[in-house]
């Protein structure tokens, strides 16, 4: 048996190429006294992928050229000498994009598929939610009756951080790039309303649903809808940057927000959040989560593509916005 | 006898000009019942008046076209119809560019010329220092052994910054624009560096000044600088956003800074401030830093100028930073 990995080859100047990756098969890793072989059954697609491509300090060490390439993992233990796992448990971690993943144990987090769907646990149980619901409820601050924008709003972060935001008693308006997206926002979702930024003047329709002003805003995308924001902020907002999609694939530098100077007038904060800080406390926020996922407050949308192969095509989805909710990949 | 006042005369774009103010002489005001009639010693020449002038929300309104323009102002009651006010006292107020002001009451505060001389109530003892004290303490919040970077060094508030952080055990390099300034904030305010930024490669400075990197920027000048800074911030640092004279003249929108994603990669909060929020407890820090003055830990510069008749050229020293000090205009 072998293993199907997918590396970097190159580092992305802009757009990721298809050449920047390669499809290797390799042999089937054999497993060592205390490591556990795991086939891979998801992959998570995320936006930080961009950033990892990239040389340079980041909030986490850029991936190599030539090694598989780093992704949030689920799938199932095939073969064990470890014995706090025994085959066919469920687990999920960050073994990459390949087919057969090795671990000893301590980087894997066992999730029970009885509750939710194993595509779950890399998404609003996973990651994504994890960093909706720190990023919202310790950077943000919600309180009842604050209004919140959330852009990328369908995504698998802007989606959980709205819903959370209805929870908590706001007034939740989203941005999002399509209508079908938009829709879903608000008659699924329960946003009160929901902007497509392709097809509305976003200056004048946030003013439209946001009379008084912003009060939070999580910004996804960065670019001109961070510096339209920042016009219709209220006295104490706070913003919290959680990622910059639009900025990630420039060959030009980031466009800085030329109204940052709202910060001041207004008081208000604009603060950078990584989920992994908040990993001690994973399990308190998964077991909240999961309840309002049972009570039927927290809903999840899952793109589901299939095959490894399809690596690379299915990652430039993020970045013309084709997914429509948390986007992963079927490791057949 | 007769009040000579200078009025906003229209709205500058970029560079004020000279014309954008009017020099009038009007009636000298009569007093009514509770009212106070003050004679202007000093008049504070501060970069937040450049906003003052521009049309558009701010934190404060602007000043009218043909209105005194707004000015934080200290001076000696010279007639009284209020019971709380003697002749001779001295107070400070924001009765605007004018030689005589008319106040309520409500709008001055006393203050003791045995304690520090008059101008010193414009400076660290006035807004300029409370912006600072509260500028650092409440939003820099900073901890022993944190770096801080402060731009606008030997300023007003710049100053005042530095020399807090010292007394709370922090590292400081402070940026100016040229050497006289530099060697005063190294020499005589204990600073650990000062960059000259007109000189030296600012970024390169920093490194050698921070090589661990910058726990907390203090902002007074925007642009390039802030840019810069965020390149070399730490996790969890704090910059703070108090002003932006580099960019305040500017017929061009803003430059944003382009490197705020570092603001996620550190988990780094920019946050705006404005003075004023803090009223209620300006008794307070004006009790803490009179006693440093008095051990002398806290050094004061002040910049007299003369003659209300100069208050355009004054103005104007703030922008090409011709000024070394607090700026105050002596009204004869």
């Amino acid at each position: 048996m072998e293993n199907i990995q997918v590396k970097l080859a190159s580092r992305p100047f802009g757009n990721p190429k298809e050449s920047d990756f390669s499809i290797e098969k390799t042999p089937l890793p054999s497993i060592q006294d205390g490591e556990v072989l795991i086939k891979t059954a998801y992959i998570s697609l995320d936006p930080a992928m961009r950033g990892w491509m990239n040389e340079g300090k980041s909030y986490i060490a850029p991936v190599k050229i030539g090694d598989v390439f780093r992704a949030g993992t689920a799938g199932e233990v095939v073969a064990s000498k470890n014995e706090n796992f025994v085959v066919g448990q469920k687990v999920t971690g960050n073994w990459g994009v390949q087919q057969f993943g090795v671990s000893k144990g301590k980087d894997i987090i066992k999730v029970d598929t009885s509750f939710a769907p194993l595509p779950m646990y890399l998404a609003t149980l996973g990651m994504p939610g994890m960093t909706a619901y720190f990023g919202l409820l310790e950077t943000g601050l919600p309180k009842e009756g604050d209004t919140l924008v959330v852009s990328g709003a369908s995504g698998a972060v802007g989606s959980v951080v709205g819903q959370i935001a209805k929870i908590k008693g706001c007034r939740v308006i989203g941005i999002a790039g399509d209508q079908e997206k938009c829709d879903y926002c608000v008659n699924e979702l329960g946003f009160d309303a929901c902007i497509n930024y392709k097809t509305e003047n976003v200056r004048k329709a946030l003013k439209e649903a946001c009379p008084e002003g912003i009060d939070i805003y999580f910004d996804n995308v960065g670019g001109e809808i961070l510096d339209i924001v920042l016009t219709q902020i209220r006295f104490k907002a706070r913003i919290v940057i959680c990622g910059a999609i639009s900025q990630y694939n420039n060959t030009e530098p980031v466009k800085g927000p030329s109204n940052y100077l709202s910060l001041l007038v207004n008081r208000a904060r604009m603060e950078g959040i990584v989920v992994f800080d908040n990993a001690a406390n994973y399990g308190k926020a998964a077991k909240e989560m999961a309840g309002w996922l049972n009570e039927g407050k927290l809903k999840s949308k899952i793109h589901i593509e299939q095959g490894i192969e399809n690596f690379y095509p299915s990652l430039m989805m993020l970045f013309s916005g084709k997914n429509f909710g948390k986007l992963v990949l079927e490791v057949a």
